[in-house]
C-alpha cells in the first residue's frame, strides 16, 4: 500500500486528489496537509467526505512527511514546492506537483511569466514533464514529476499529433479555450462569487497566461523548434470542464491538403491505445459534458478547405486530467502500477 | 456474475444504472432495452459511454429479456411495467421496477392519482417496496421490488425515526421539497429548455403530485394509523439533487418538548449502521451538493422551541439514491451480495 | 428634480437603485457612496455603467450629504443607519434605510435576533414600516421609511390578505422560502463562490432567521394579535429571485372550507388596484422567472382540502420588489411622484 | 403612433421585441402573429406579460398585416418571409426581417448555405444589411431591413474599424465565439434541455455555420475584397449573450506593428460618437455580464507582439443587440425616430 501525503489537501485540486484516492485500492493517503485549516477535521471542510474521512488537517512540512509517505501531492501556489524541496527530501520521497514550478525547462521563462523567483532551479533539469500519454517513459524513473497544467494537458493533447507529423504550421497555432469556474481556485474573491460568474462569459490573461510558454515548450519539443502561439483563456459559467478550440493552417503536400483520413491517422498513431484518449468519430465534437468526474480526453477535428486551416478540439475535466486524475495516473506509473488505478471513472451525465 | 437488463435504459435514470453496473464487479448487462433508439449504438446516445459501452440498443421485449436475465430493471413511464409483466416472467426473472406501478398497495389510489388502469393488480401484494434501510428482510426474498421514488425516499428517511417513535404528529407533517431538472426526464418539452429552467424556481403538482399518497402510505406504516400530509415540490436550477426540508408538530411528554438528543437518538436507533444514511451534526443542514453522484441520504434537524415544531431536513441524488443507486442497493439485497457494492462512490464536489 | 444620496452604492443593493434611477425621470442621483471604493470612478466598479455614470465614489458621510440630498437610501448592513441618523439630518432629508434598523418596533427584539445594539431607538417609533402596498398613507409622511426586506415583503404580501380577513389561522403559518444568490451580498466569501452554490440548494437560518420577528410583528398587526410562525430560507442556485411556498390552517365557518372564491376575493379586496401585485389565475403558480428585473410580486394559490391547508406561493425579484424597488416606490410615495415612476419594466426573460 | 406587426411573437426574439417595444414611447404593437398559439392570450404563452400585454396571438397573415400596421417585424425560421413578401405588401408597410432571407446579396451563397430556395430574389438587391452603426444611412430609405445575426453583429462590428482601415490582414481573420442558449430558440429539442446543456460547453456548425458568409460579405465591403475567414461558434451555460473572440494577423507599416493607440484610433474613428458601442480601456475585455438585457456592444482589444496578431473581443446580449433591440434601432431609423427610443436600458447585474 502506497502512502500519500497531500499539501494543499482543501483546495479543489487536492480535494480531488482525496476524491479519486478514496476509491484507489494500492493508496491510501496519511497526510491531509492544509495550513489553513490545521487541526481542523478534514470532513469538517469538505462535507462530502463525512464518514468517509476522520482525519484531521496538518500543517505543510515537507521534511516530516517525507518520512511518513511514499509520495508528495503539492497542490499548492506557485512557488511553494520549490521553496521546500531539497535533496534529502527527494531521496526518500517520490514528488508530484501539480503548480507549475517544474513545468518549464528555462528557468528564466519560470520568472518572466510567473514574476517569482525560482528556489530550486537544481531540480529543474531532472524534473519530468508528467503528461503521461507523451512521457510515460521518463515520468516512471522520475523523482519530481511537474504535474501538467489543466489547459496545457488538453491544448497539448489535442495538436500533438499533427505537430509531432509535421501536419500542421505550428507557429499558425491559436488555442482559443474556456475553463469552467473550479480552475480559480477556492480563494474568497469578489470575481468568484457566483453572482458575478453565474450568467456570463469573459476573456482574461490575453495574450500573457502562463499556459502559453508550456505548451509552446511542450509542443516545440514535438516541432523541432521553437514556437510561438497565440493562447486565449475564457472562463465559462460551470464547474467544471476545459474546452479548447485550436486552429492551424494546414501544411500541403504536393500541393494538396491532408485528408481526415491522414489526420485521423495521425492521431490513431499515438492514442490508438490510450484508454484515456478518446479520438470522437468525424463530424463529431467534444463536449464538456461528456468527460465530467472523469479522466478522459475527448478530442474531434475538421479541415475547412475553404481557408486551409484545422480546427482540433478537445475536452478534459479540469479537476481529473487537467490535474489531480493525471496526478494519480503519474503516481500510478511512479510505482509501477496498473496505469489506470483509481482512474476508472465513468463520466457522470447529467 | 448476474445478468441484467434494463427496459429504459437511455432516460436519465436508465443510463444511470448503466453508470453505476459499469463499476459494479458481480453484474454485467446484456441488454440495454430503449424502444426509441433501436439498433442504435448506446454510446451514440450517451457520448460519455464512447469506448465503454459498446452495444447496440435493444427492443423492450420483456419476454425475451426474462430468458437472458436473472434481473430487469424497468426505468420507464408508469403503466409500462405493470402491462408487461406476468407469471412467467417471474418465475425465471426478479423484477426491480422504478416507476410507480407497484409502490402504493391500495389499486384505487393508484388509479386515482395516476389517472390509468393497472393492468397487473394481483402482483401488487407481493411487490414489497424497496425502500433498502426499512424494507431490507423483505426485499431479500422479492419477486418484484417496487423502487422507491426520488422524493419519497428522501422524504420518508427524514421523519420516519421521528414518526416510528412517536415523537412527532404524523398528521402535522408538511414536506416542502425541491428538485433538480434531472427529475424531469429526458423528453423534448418546452417546460424543460434550458432557457425555461434556469435563472428561475417554481412550485408543481401543489396538492396533487403522484408522491403524496406514496410517503402517506410508507410513514403511515410507521405511524401505524393512516395520515394525511402536505407535500409541494418545486423546480430548482440544478441538473441534480433533492432537498426535502419537513415540519412536524412535536410530541410533548409531561407538558416538555423533545430534546434535540432525544430526537437524535431515534435517528441513530434507525440509521446509526446505516452506511448510506448520514445524520449531520448539530446546527449543520443537509446541502445537496455534498451528496452528487453518490448514494448517500444526508439528513439534519432544528428544534423550534418558539413553535414546538421540529424542522427535519434531507439531501439526496435524485439519480442515485433517489432511483438508479437504489435500484442497484435493492439487487444487491435479491442476490445475497454486499449491500454497497458498486455503490461506495464518493460523492463529487465541486 | 429630486436629488438622491445612495450610502452603500456598491452592493448588489445599492447597484440596483442606481440600475432604476438611471430610468427615472424625477431623480438624480448625487451621491455615490461606498466607503471600500472612495475615489474610484463608479464604472470601474460596475462595468455595465461604463459610458452611463461618470461619477467618482465617494465616503459615506451622512451630514455632509443630508445638506446636499433630497434623499439618501442607506443600502448598508445592519448597524450603520442608526449610528448615523440624527436630528438634524432627519430635518433637512428623508431617509430610506434598506436596512433592518429601523423594521422593528421593539428594540429588544432588534437587539435579540440582531445581536447588536440599536444606536437610535428614539426613532424607532416614528419610522414607518415600507411596505407600499399596505402602508402606504402613512409613508407619505415619515421622515424613515424602513424599507422591507426580501423575503419579508414576499412572504407578507403573500399571506396578508388573508391574515387580515381571518381565513387562516396565522400560528399555523409555516415559511418556506428560497431565494437566489444575489441576497447574499458581494462579500467575498467563500460559501458564496461560484463552485459552492451552483448545483446545490441548501436551507440556512433554520429556524432563527433574522427576518422570522419582521414577518410576525407585521402579520400579528393584520391578524390583530402576536403571532409566531416558522420560516425557513433556502438558497438556490441563481442570480435573483424569492420564492415563498406559505402553508397555513384554513379556518372553517360552520364547519365548512373557504372556498376558492372566497380567498380569491380577499386577494382581490387587498390588491385589485394594485399595479405591482399580481394573482394568478386559478391553478398557476408564481414563478421567479416571470417576475426578473421587475417590481412584480406574483401570487397564487391552491386549497388542499384532504388536509383543511391552504397553499399560497408568492415570488418576486429580491434585489427589485425585494430592495431596491420598493425604496424607489417608497421615495415616489414620500414625494409625491407617479407611484410607478421609474419602475414600470416589464419582466426580462428569458 | 407607429403601428406595429409582429409574426413570430411567440418566439425568445419576437418575444424580446414585445419587451422592447412596451417602453417605447411612440410604437404600439397591434397583431401578435403566432401561427402556434392562434387564439391564445399572449401572456399565457408569457407568463411575465401577465396584466401587461391583453391582446390574443393571430396568424401570419401578412397581407393583411400590411394594411394595419406601418412596420412588420418577422421573427420567424428562415425563408418564411421570402415566401410571404411581395410587392403590394411593400408599397404598404416596412419589413424588418430578423430571419436571414435577405442577408446575403448573392442569392447561389444563400442556397447554398441554407439548404433551401429562396423565394423572393427580385427583393435581395434592395434590401439593406440593417447594421445600424455601419448602414444607418441606407436603412433610412430601405423597404426591407435584413436585420443582422447575433454572431455576425457582434463578429462585424468588433473587427470592422481594423479591416477598413487595414490595420489588419482579413484573410487572416479567426473568429471564434460562444452564445447562450437561447440564441438556439424556444423549439422542444433534447439537444437544448436544462440538463443537456448545463454544465457543458460545445463547439457547433464548426466550418459550415451559416453566419459564416455573413461575416465574410460585409467585411468584404469594408476590406474592398472578398475574404475567408473561419469562424466556430460554441454554446455555453448562460441564458444570454455573445462573447466573439477574434485573431488576425496585423498589418506591419515600415517593418512596425501598429501600436494600441493606432488601433484605438481606428476604433474612436467609427465608434467615438456611437451611443451602443462602447470600446473599453485599455487592458479591459469584454464580459456578457456587463451588457446583458440592453443593446450595448462592447469591445476589447490586445496586441501580441510576441506573434503579431491582435486579438479583438465583443460582446453583446444576442436578443437584443443581437435580434430584437437592432431590430428596434433600424425601426427607429426607418421612421425618423430618435435611434435609441425604447433601447436606453442599463444593462442589468446580476
Amino acid at each position: 500500500m502506497i502512502k500519500v501525503g497531500i499539501i494543499g489537501a482543501t483546495g479543489y485540486a487536492g480535494a480531488e486528489i482525496v476524491r479519486l484516492l478514496m476509491g484507489h485500492k494500492d493508496a491510501e493517503i496519511v497526510w491531509y496537509g492544509s495550513r489553513s485549516f490545521i487541526d481542523k477535521k478534514y470532513s469538517d471542510v469538505y462535507r462530502n467526505m463525512f464518514e468517509i474521512v476522520e482525519d484531521k488537517c496538518l500543517d505543510d512540512n515537507m521534511e516530516e512527511l517525507a518520512s511518513k509517505v511514499d509520495v508528495i501531492f503539492t497542490a499548492t501556489p506557485q512557488g511553494l514546492c520549490a521553496s521546500l524541496v531539497n535533496e534529502d527530501i527527494l531521496k526518500k520521497v517520490k514528488i508530484i506537483d501539480l503548480s507549475a514550478d517544474f513545468r518549464l525547462k528555462d528557468v528564466s521563462v519560470y520568472e518572466e511569466w510567473y514574476k517569482i523567483e525560482h528556489k530550486a532551479p537544481q531540480f529543474i533539469d531532472e524534473a519530468v514533464y508528467g503528461l503521461c500519454e507523451i512521457n510515460r517513459d521518463k515520468i516512471k524513473d522520475a523523482r519530481i514529476v511537474a504535474n501538467p497544467g489543466c489547459y496545457t494537458t488538453c491544448s497539448i493533447l489535442t495538436a500533438y499529433p499533427l505537430v509531432k507529423e509535421g501536419l500542421i504550421d505550428p507557429n499558425t497555432l491559436i488555442v482559443d479555450a474556456l475553463s469552467g469556474v473550479s480552475g480559480a481556485g477556492r480563494g474568497a474573491k469578489i470575481a468568484n462569487l457566483y453572482c458575478e460568474v453565474n450568467e456570463s462569459a469573459k476573456p482574461y490573461g490575453v495574450a500573457n497566461h502562463r499556459h502559453t510558454p508550456e505548451i509552446e515548450e511542450q509542443l516545440g519539443y514535438a516541432a523541432g523548434e521553437e514556437i510561438r502561439i497565440n493562447f486565449t483563456p475564457h472562463l465559462a459559467p460551470m464547474n467544471r470542464g476545459i474546452l479548447a478550440t485550436e486552429y492551424a493552417t494546414l501544411v500541403k503536400k504536393d500541393g494538396k491538403l491532408p485528408t481526415a483520413a491522414e489526420v485521423r491517422a495521425a492521431y490513431d498513431k499515438y492514442y490508438k491505445n490510450e484508454k484515456f484518449v478518446r479520438v470522437l468519430p468525424d463530424g463529431e465534437y467534444p463536449e464538456t459534458r461528456w468527460v465530467e468526474t472523469s479522466n478522459y480526453v475527448d478530442i474531434g477535428f475538421k479541415i475547412d478547405e475553404r481557408t486551409g486551416r484545422i480546427i482540433m478540439m478537445g475536452a478534459l475535466d479540469n479537476l481529473v486530467k487537467g490535474a489531480a486524475g493525471q496526478a494519480v495516473q503519474n503516481m500510478n506509473i511512479l510505482f509501477g502500477l496498473k496505469e489506470s488505478e483509481g482512474l476508472e471513472i465513468v463520466p457522470c451525465f447529467p
